[in-house]
């Protein structure tokens, strides 16, 4: 996706050859047009799968999340990081290491809200190494649910999550493939 | 907003006389079209008041936010409430105390996204004590910016935060103003 591209050369910052960081736009400050473009493109790419529900993981997955299922006409789940009274039910979890925040956490979605008849899009801001879409798969299949594909904002092509999860037989769409981040350049797949 | 209201009295769940439980559409599963809705009704009631910035705080504020800032053209920051590796900048911060989840935390917004010509609206999920609020105003002041109101999603009225919030000068437009939650029924205002 070509304006995203742009949007990573101009705005992203390369803070290591491993940490990319684009707080202009989607991880603190969001660009909703952009986003709105996002989900345009997620939904273009999944059109026809029958998907019924589209998960995600908080906080940063849920704006281009929200805007695909604009798009797909279908509800949002996003996983929660942090327990909240309110959130009371039954709950499917799993655990997740995140490299950038360098924290276990378990991650939780409501048994109310999945069932075995949903087909499923996951949706996330990052591909590194895989491990919060593991964390989503695991619950999507503990509610015995389909999973139609993964549908990622920027993947870093240099770990191994896109390898890991198409082992698994999973499709993986990225809008933005990077290959390498190199003097302070970000390099993309092709 | 009858639309919001409808769906409250659908599928919002009362867990007590003070705790609402809205996961069905807006906490924790998200209504991509409700939201929408919502973000076109906050632009329509801020349309014309120089707003350059909408400023929410994670998880549950985003979806709102972002819908609201794709109507009135504008970027939309979210205040985190968690440290990031990516979040090298210098920051703004503030303390909250969170009555559902029942911790205190610090939130924080960097100092790079928020200038002083910067006009703000503040979006939120809930309005109760306004503790979630304060620390946005908090925050939105140490960046020398003008707050032009806040947009709520759902009210508590019959708790304190609109009430200090007005006492502060500020316009605050909520599109369901929940007057008690008694026998399992939510009440509105009006």
């Amino acid at each position: 996706m070509e304006q995203l591209k742009e949007k990573i050369r101009s705005e992203g910052i390369v803070l290591s050859d491993k940490v990319l960081k684009v707080d202009a736009f989607l991880n603190h400050q969001i660009d909703p047009q952009l986003m709105q473009q996002i989900g345009r493109e997620f939904a273009r790419r999944y059109q026809g799968q029958g998907i019924t529900k589209i998960v995600t993981i908080e906080a940063s997955g849920i704006a281009p999340a929200v805007m695909a299922g604009l798009e797909l006409g279908v509800p949002v789940i996003f996983a929660r990081k942090h327990q909240s009274l309110t959130l009371t039910d039954h709950l499917l979890t799993a655990s997740v290491y995140s490299f950038t925040k360098q924290v276990e956490s378990t991650i939780a979605i409501s048994t109310n809200h999945l069932s075995p008849s949903d087909r499923v899009l996951i949706i996330d801001d990052f591909l590194a190494n895989g491990k919060a879409a593991k964390g989503l798969i695991t619950i999507i299949e503990q509610a015995g649910a389909s999973i139609v594909g993964l549908g990622i904002v920027i993947e870093k092509s240099f770990q191994a999550g896109r390898q890991e999860l198409e082992a698994l037989g999973l499709r993986v769409e990225s809008l933005a493939r990077v290959q390498a981040l190199q003097d302070g350049q970000v390099h993309f797949v092709d």
